[in-house]
């Protein structure tokens, strides 16, 4: 399915009125976050390697002309000149897997103003979605402290969609896995899995099911021991670890999804240990977020890994982040460049075409970030950097295990606190000198004159 | 994209478990949603459509058994039934639209137990989403009290499939059109939008942008009045619509986006009223949800529309519903069925392969649905039908219209207090006798013999 058409109504009609009166003028757009969810000290870039290839490939064909004709919105000369519409501006943004606050451009683009209005949908869509799973899962990684995190969302993403890109993000930020086959598939991305309650109750006896298991994975099997009574469930997969265990295999673990996973955990170990079999692992899952995770192991829950499905899935406390797509410059007909701003109350913007900086302290570590204006002279290091020139991409990107490297290595870069999960902490993000004198000749400019 | 592969991976390793122990048995699976929202007093079903046309086109292709292959989990005699496979089993389910609650299945597959697993991943995803999407959006058009609602999630909806889902979700429980210009071509719903902030400031002059755009569009312009200064806004749009008038064309209407909507909306209106104007209609926007709807409304607001976004279309006080998909009963290898379930505390099944019956009472009007056996003499409407038959779909679900007019007719049926949005009502469900027996002598059955 083509997804050009994956946009707000709005974008053609106003890149209609930009046709008529604005050819040749082109624009800047910033694509932030206005403000961070209250519950999160950092968030996570992700989304950009869809969104460059969206914008490259961006074409309309006959069909959605035809769709559009049949609106009787759109004149012959604009849907005309859509049949031959390519992207051609220039993209800066953030790398996948780069910390960001609020207020700070993730992604500048600059371009024909239709052009850069006509992708508006889409970019956000996809930033949105991608960063803001990031940053839940971020948080899932911290709490578990060193424990593994598995992504078991799928079925309560919300969306196809969703349901790959949160195993995609979730492993930018530490997650080493993804029951999600086909994220593995599209991202070379660790795939896990255990065994559901149904393959249990499909067999009389639950010990039949476990050993039906064993038999086919000798050597991958976890088994989920609560269908019935945990109790017994701990034990019967003690007898099929022993019996994997004589004949030359290793049951890799058992799985606890209901009731009180800290007292069961800590139940299980000890059957385990005392069974001879401390290699057997024990996973956790059943709606689980940082929070119960970081309690459980504040109870000293006996867990090695961590199924994490829902709450990650759809970051369920921030289930969007505030994202926009704002206009910060605009050209006349010659292309001379002119900043702009809205003055809304609340929802103000940053005019003129901008950098992030991020400052680096005598040790190394990042002490805040400085949003200035492109060319001021600030001593940091620049987020944003030239993906894409007159519509082409400029290099490829990263590997995601590259990006994943990347991200761990940023992150531990940052005040400890950040990484908190349940106390927001603020880090410094200043406007550049210039940036506010800017702004400061504008607003009072902009008021006067309409 | 294929989404064969869009699967949870435990599906396949259980599947070939299944493979090798039980290829002829069959099973029942029931989806449902184990507990409603705590904000919901009903359910609306959706994402059959999608569903039907996954199941019957499901397939894996050389590249996805590549794939497999590469995992080395799999035995070669598997990649080669999964090379062959295909759903041949029976679906059953409740027709889009249709309003659901707790415990009862939406949706009941019976198949080869391999088939029936294989597909778990993909129907969870898609009825959790759809309907999740379909249920907030009812909320919305309750609070609406008869004013439009359109649906302009598409940015900040998680995902593209969110995005487009949200805009057919939202038509089916009433909403008027969406912003995505995808959803109106796939799905003929009608397409709506204005003007965004950015096409005002790409002009110098605010009333500039606003002729411009009465110029491109004379009977379609809706005129976003919030960027810089909302009084100068309503008069510039005040000048814009007498302008259009003198040629004959008519404002269609303003958009209040920030600020205190309830205020502007009567300043504006007064003003166009004032002008001559009445027929210029008042959208409203920004960040609204239900709950802001209503309360504009008991604050007098004099808003036509309203166009909703972020909380629609990511449910954002539930953004997952409790979708589960649990075997019922199983069979032996010569198809002899026995019912199963789930013991574990506060997620126990309910076994065997059921109907859901909606009783009406005598007036016309429904007064509470009844979870029994098939098969059970129920005096009410049964609400499952049989929608596959040996993976091929029985007949085209009706179009996206009748779904709409049906829900619409169904809500009025049920006691009004269930469109309350502030207040959770429990609508009667009750398990018939014949399901209570069944649950009785399994129980004390399943316990003793594990």
């Amino acid at each position: 399915m083509s997804l050009s058409l994956c946009l707000d109504l709005y974008e053609l009609t106003m890149a209609q009125g930009y046709f008529i009166y604005k050819t040749k003028n082109r624009a800047s757009f910033d694509l932030f976050v206005r403000e961070m969810p209250r519950c999160r000290s950092y968030l996570v870039a992700a989304g950009l390697q869809d969104v460059l290839h969206y914008v490259q490939g961006l074409k309309f064909s006959s069909a959605d002309l035809d769709y559009l004709r049949g609106l009787k919105i759109f004149h012959d000369d604009f849907l005309g000149y859509l049949a031959n519409f390519r992207f051609r501006g220039d993209i800066w943004a953030m790398p996948e897997g780069e910390i960001f606050f609020s207020n700070e451009p993730v992604l500048r683009v600059t371009a024909n103003i239709i052009e850069a209005q006509i992708i508006e949908s889409f970019l956000l869509n996809t930033v949105n979605l991608q960063s803001m799973l990031a940053s839940k899962a971020s948080r899932v990684v911290n709490a578990a402290a060193g424990r593994q995190i598995f992504d078991f969302s799928l079925r309560r993403a919300p969306g196809i969609d969703a349901g790959i890109k949160v195993a995609r993000s979730a492993y930018i930020v530490g997650a080493m896995g993804s029951s999600c086959v086909l994220a593995g598939k599209l991202y070379k991305i660790p795939v896990a899995g255990t065994m559901a309650h149904s393959f249990v109750m499909s067999f009389k006896k639950e010990i039949e099911s476990f050993l039906a298991y064993a038999e086919t994975f000798p050597d991958k099997s976890i088994l989920i021991v609560d269908t019935y009574d945990s109790k017994k469930g701990v034990e019967n997969a003690v007898l099929t670890a022993l019996y994997l265990k004589e004949k030359g295999y290793s049951l890799l673990g058992i799985r606890l999804d209901s009731a009180d996973i800290a007292a069961w955990s800590k139940f299980a170990r000890r059957r385990l240990d005392q069974a001879g079999l401390k290699e057997v692992k024990i996973f956790a899952s059943g709606n689980l977020d940082e929070f119960k995770i970081s309690a459980l192991l504040k109870r000293g829950a006996a867990v090695d890994a961590f199924g994490v499905g829902t709450h990650m899935g759809t970051s369920s406390d921030a289930p969007s982040l505030d994202v926009v797509y704002k206009l910060s410059e605009a050209s006349d007909e010659n292309g001379r460049f002119y900043p702009t701003m809205k003055l809304s109350r609340d929802k103000a913007t940053l005019p003129g075409r901008k950098q992030v900086f991020r400052i680096i302290g005598k040790n190394g570590r990042f002490t805040g970030d400085v949003i200035a204006l492109e060319g001021e002279r600030i001593k940091g290091r620049p987020l944003l950097s030239k993906v894409m020139v007159s519509g082409k991409v400029v290099r490829e990107g990263p590997s995601l295990e590259k990006i994943r490297e990347r991200f761990k290595r940023n992150l531990a870069l940052f005040p400890v606190g950040l990484r908190n999960i349940s106390l927001r902490q603020r880090y410094p993000v200043v406007i550049s000198p210039g940036l506010k004198r800017m702004i400061f000749n504008l607003k009072s400019n902009l008021k006067a004159s309409q």
